[in-house]
């Protein structure tokens, strides 16, 4: 037995509410462990839980951060004494200017880019994070199109753990520096983030002590994102919303969004209501809106090619949930181009002073469409999920967008240069 | 009388607890009004208040945001009906790994790059934007040396303001972008920030719809800033720390922290404890420092020569206050050279996973030289506030750091960069 195989056996883990490991495929149960796969079918592990009962006067007096999910997350309960970064509870944005540019009636913007790395990344990383500790894992590593690099390499610098960050090497330049400054072991791979994705899960099955977060540890740190719709519950007053936009990469996210509301009705936390859930893609890497829109239960590659770096995941191993999820809800999944996503960028920072990275110019983008198309009711209340930083991806709207004019220091010139 | 006179002469302004505007200089007072020197002697207007009995538990059950603290700023109490960016309550985070590497025994970092445009810009943004809308503004205007242009461009859109954003044409390109995306009028001027400040002094006299928000609504805008002095304190569980380091650029934000404590102990929210303040300075524009180390009341202007540009202002408006603040507590003003805030920006990451601008570099290296210098005591418990973000001062950085290596899609090449 190796030291972690024996570090592992020693102690049960306290992993909260957890109670084993679930296939999404066969419904066999293991008991909670460092693993992802079905050792029956090959099927995805997911956690299942017990949960007790659960109020919500006990969740809002929790701390202002995901840990008030705690007993809903597969963390122990003395989560919040291991430093981490204590993402979440970010702005949940009432966009009436936006709303009126889209012409729906009642629209939320849930904006993401305030949590410590400027993503929702930080969720999944810090419940993945906490889990590992559990599990005897000592290094915290991913392979990333670039989000997840920040949020893993942040993390462990605040933990005090080593990481290695495997990232494309064509990644943005903003993507790459706020990775590196954290100082863990960054390493850039030629190729693109399916390349990277199979070099990761080669190197997991070589280093038992690498807690690959979305790979070996994936299904603690897929957990993490129901937290996004938790925090959408109980900022609209502990109600369901009828309709949300979500962007898709893995498409992890939007199927941990639909459990966070269905857990929330049979906890009887809020009620139980009625709601769609709508993918978001870029067109360039759309392999999910195209299984939708064709009927398909299978999802076909693709080798991505758009700007939104941050969603080019070719080969999404959450995208028959995806499928399922939107079909159940009836909702549907659908895609929009570069342009398109350049310009719902500008269209929400000019309406809500909100500056989103290219993956939230694809939800906004990806909207605006359906609600064009008639899929979105537009009477019907509805969150837009804008999950990373505008920051982080300056590239995509440099070209278009700049001071008005350059002036010499007098107040004419500025009065010239507005036109008064 | 012009519109804008009717319209401001017309009603009362509700901005809560200010009673008036007080001279900093001879205390005359005068009506709160759209005005920021005294007509008697030139001083600064500062806002004084009428505070009635504020409780802990009537702030702890306000939103999560300034806005908790607004009967304590000059603001309408309807001020969350408007839209407004409601910035704040950002995380107050215990530093361990930090304060072992900087050899001291409580370390908190008050991180406000959680803020929506990532600064504490926001703050005194936000209630600005709120007292304009009482005195009768409609566009939000102001000089910048980059965060108040996002903070300002990002207010107005999401009001539905105009806006006029003056920036150095020689800023930052993420700060100009991060600007020009809300799509408000942002004009870059030849001249470094002393220029620009002048030429908006200049401009707000012509234009009484404008807000320049640091100029004509300084006296407003500047209490913002209280907010950081407010959450410190509520987040140490309703305590001051014992001493404080806090960037200086105009000097104001210092002061205000300061002028937050003193409300607290008045206001019997905290315990009146004795505290002491620090000013953290770049070396390339320390006229603060200066004058502080020659003992002397008045401040000497100087060209500004750093690369933490958020902090170059040669000429800062509150110096002479924040000399008599740093005197007052027992404090002291440092600077330190560029070469040592990009050390300090990167120990930072690397110990908290939290990444600051120059300005944040600035702060951590200046608590890091009074250490060294004895004269920050060690034992006692010290709060850092890092005010903005490194995304947007990426270039201070890019030369330093990078992926450790760029390798092929194998695992043996990853091994082998990583020296397994
Ligand atoms: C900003 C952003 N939004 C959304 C996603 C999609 O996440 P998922 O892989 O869970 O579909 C990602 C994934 O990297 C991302 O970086
Ligand atoms: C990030 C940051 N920190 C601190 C300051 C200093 O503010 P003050 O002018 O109130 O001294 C500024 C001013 O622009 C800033 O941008
Ligand atoms: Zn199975
Ligand atoms: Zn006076």
């Amino acid at each position: 037995m190796t030291t972690i195989e024996a570090r592992r056996s020693a102690h049960q883990f306290d992993l909260g509410p957890a109670r084993a490991l679930v296939c999404r495929e066969c419904g066999n149960e293991v008991p909670l462990a460092a693993e992802f796969a079905c050792a029956e079918c090959f099927g995805p592990l997911e956690v299942g839980y017990d949960f007790g009962k659960i109020t919500r006067a006990e969740i809002e007096a929790g701390p202002r951060s995901i840990w008030r999910y705690r007993n809903l997350l597969p963390v122990p309960s003395d989560v919040q004494e291991h430093p981490n970064t204590d993402p979440g509870l970010t702005r949940l944005v009432k966009a009436d200017r936006l709303a009126a540019a889209l012409g729906v009636r009642k629209l939320w913007v849930k904006d993401d880019t305030g949590n410590p790395t400027h993503s929702f990344k930080d969720r999944v990383v810090a419940v993945a994070l906490a889990a590992a500790r559990q599990l005897g894992f000592t290094v915290l590593a991913c392979p990333s199109t670039g989000n997840l690099a920040n949020a893993v390499a942040a993390a462990a610098a605040r933990a005090g753990w080593e990481s290695v960050v495997l990232i494309p090497s064509s990644l943005e330049r903003a993507k790459v520096l706020t990775t590196a400054v954290y100082d863990g072991a960054l390493i850039a791979v030629d190729g693109n983030y399916d390349d990277v994705n199979r070099l990761a899960t080669e190197l997991a099955a070589d280093h038992e002590d690498w807690a690959f977060v979305n790979v070996n540890v994936r299904p603690y740190y897929a957990e993490g994102s129901k937290t996004l719709g938790y925090e959408v519950a109980e900022q609209l007053g502990w109600r369901l919303p009828q309709q949300i936009v979500v962007p898709v990469a893995s498409g992890s996210q939007l199927t941990k969004v639909d459990k966070a509301f269905r857990e929330l009705g049979e906890l009887d936390l809020v009620e139980p209501t009625p709601y769609r859930v709508f993918g978001a893609q870029a067109t360039g890497c759309s392999p999910v809106a195209a299984a939708f829109q064709a009927g398909h239960d299978v999802i076909q590659p693709v080798k991505p090619d758009t700007i939104a770096r941050s969603l080019a995941i070719g080969a999404p191993a959450d995208g028959p949930y995806v499928l399922d999820t939107v079909r159940r809800t009836g909702g549907s999944v659908e895609h929009v181009s570069d342009e398109e996503v350049v310009d719902a960028i500008r269209l929400l920072a000019r309406t809500e002073g909100i500056f989103a990275e290219t993956a939230g110019g694809v939800t906004v983008a990806t909207a605006k469409k359906l609600i064009e198309s008639g899929q979105l009711d537009p009477d019907a209340e509805t969150v837009l999920l804008i999950t990373g930083d505008g920051l982080k991806t300056l590239d995509a709207v440099e070209d278009k967008i700049g001071p008005r004019a350059t002036v010499p220091p007098s107040s004419a010139a500025v009065r010239e240069a507005l036109g008064l």
